[in-house]
């Protein structure tokens, strides 16, 4: 627990695509931000001198405020709250110590680390779609599918910090083999290189390098078997939302990553799929949109983490 | 929320087949529990002079002691937390005030009413087999399979108080259709009568008037059929608490209800299921129970509403 607190707030977001940062005023509106690729082939010194580079350089845009903590979004697995990180998708990082290290580097402030799609959740509950709203799930629907569970308007971390994995709802139990172990996982059917996977086996520019933005680009231009590909897409989103929905009495689910931008070949067989399941009485009022805070609602979420911590954060 | 309550807890448990209460001590002990046969024909008045005369009785048999309030389980649907309830198996009662009724009768006392599987739920959270872990789903698999959650610590009522509906997790889209209007729902095939259905399409007795624990019985004396129809039901309900234990990093999931009693025959296909679904690594550690409780979890649930409402009670 913690009071509002009325200094800006460094935001961080670390992807497998991208480092990004911001400095957040209490209200939630981001007064600098910078973003680097995320370095491809350094080692885990490397990636941090990076980062802390980009930290330097959006403190100073912002003019150097004192600052009130540092919140962070990072890509999972992480041992929580400790954040000794390991990013699926950040190779150079293994058990890397960002929380430590963050302190280090920002003596007397509170850091505060969680998942990254946990931050999304976070950000469009405080201050995009979910707002005013107790019973939110943020999803990011990307190369992975990701997401946060907000319950009776509280962050719900879960016994390790890993609540709101909607990627791992079992949607098909027979359908295909996930990274997890398990089968037929909401990830493993909707992440993009998974449908492009699919597309490809249906005949779908076969052997092309290609990418779920290809596919949704296609499935725009009429491409039948790329248009399957979302609608399957879409079908397994709504049957996880619904059943997250009818589990978690939720009233909205968000939806971020770069698939979210298919629009309604995406949101339309995800409709259909989520009110053909969602059929108990007080389920029929979810409603499922876009993120609101785009781009912007992992570090959002990952400033709210400090601003908002009464609500997004539990551990010490 | 309410400090603890020193005074012992008229506790209510209310389904179609039995009006049970207790008085229940401050600490979680039961120390006067009466129930009768839920009446079949009766209409809301004589159902709730019915109800009246085993409160009566209760309390006269704890020695007519000061109460600290009323807690009471019922089945659904209600609307929450007024409580005008229409329990499924209770025509009798729709829409009856039930926690207005129970206001007038007891006044000045508080009266806190919730979903009979969600008091299950607290009761094995705060006294039972999830005692001590902060993450508890507690499932009542019988007639229906219903549930409760309780995250982070804190009981989660949801948009609606509607959170833990277990049963409506989809398990298998293409599955039977639901009562709820779905398909697929673990309730269409875990529920009682489902299996019963399933195994008498299937030639066991077919035409006889049987139950579910009939056909636990015949499972256990080997009967290939109504073995397979156990093997259908665990099978449902290890993918459904394998998504549940993804999207919430659940520790424990405690099983009461008439079902749950059949022992190795459900739960060894359930585990089965379970460690095939919940491979991400935080999943793993998920414990599947029986409920500790047994029959008493509801009761013991409905008193700690009251007794320990700062993690059970989030509303007027």
């Amino acid at each position: 627990m913690s009071t509002p607190v009325p200094a800006p707030v460094l935001a961080i977001d670390i992807g497998g695509t991208k480092l990004a940062a911001a400095v957040v005023e209490p209200g939630g509106r981001a007064v600098a931000y910078e973003r680097v690729p995320t370095p491809a082939d350094l080692d885990a010194e490397g990636l941090w001198r990076t980062l802390a580079s980009v930290l330097d350089k959006v403190v100073a845009e912002a003019g150097a405020p004192g600052l009130g903590g540092v919140g962070v979004g990072c890509g999972g697995p992480m041992t929580w709250p400790a954040a000794e990180v390991s990013p699926l998708n950040i190779p150079g990082w293994r058990a890397f110590p960002l929380r430590e290290r963050l302190r280090g580097r920002y003596p007397g402030l509170p850091v505060r680390v969680h998942n990254d799609a946990v931050c999304v959740a976070v950000g469009e509950h405080w201050r995009g779609a979910g707002r005013g709203r107790g019973n939110v799930l943020g999803m990011v629907v990307s190369t992975g599918v990701g997401g946060g569970l907000v319950l009776d308007g509280r962050l719900i971390d879960g016994a390790s910090g890993n609540a709101g994995h909607i990627g791992h709802v079992v949607v098909d139990p027979e359908g295909p083999p996930c990274k997890c172990g398990g089968r037929g996982c909401l990830e493993a059917i909707a992440r993009g290189p998974g449908l492009v996977a699919w597309a490809q086996e249906q005949g779908w520019r076969p052997g092309q390098p290609v990418t779920g933005v290809d596919l949704a680009t296609d499935a725009r231009r009429g491409h039948p078997v790329a248009a399957a590909a979302m609608r399957r897409a879409g079908r397994a989103l709504g049957i996880a939302i619904a059943s997250a929905t009818h589990l978690c009495d939720l009233e909205v689910a968000a939806i971020g990553g770069g698939l979210s931008q298919a629009g309604a070949l995406l949101f339309d067989p995800l409709e259909e799929a989520l009110r053909t399941h969602a059929r108990m009485h007080y389920a029929r009022q979810v409603s499922v949109v876009p993120a609101a805070l785009g781009q912007m609602s992992g570090l959002i979420g990952a400033a709210a983490l400090v601003i908002a911590g009464d609500r997004y954060w539990n551990a010490d």
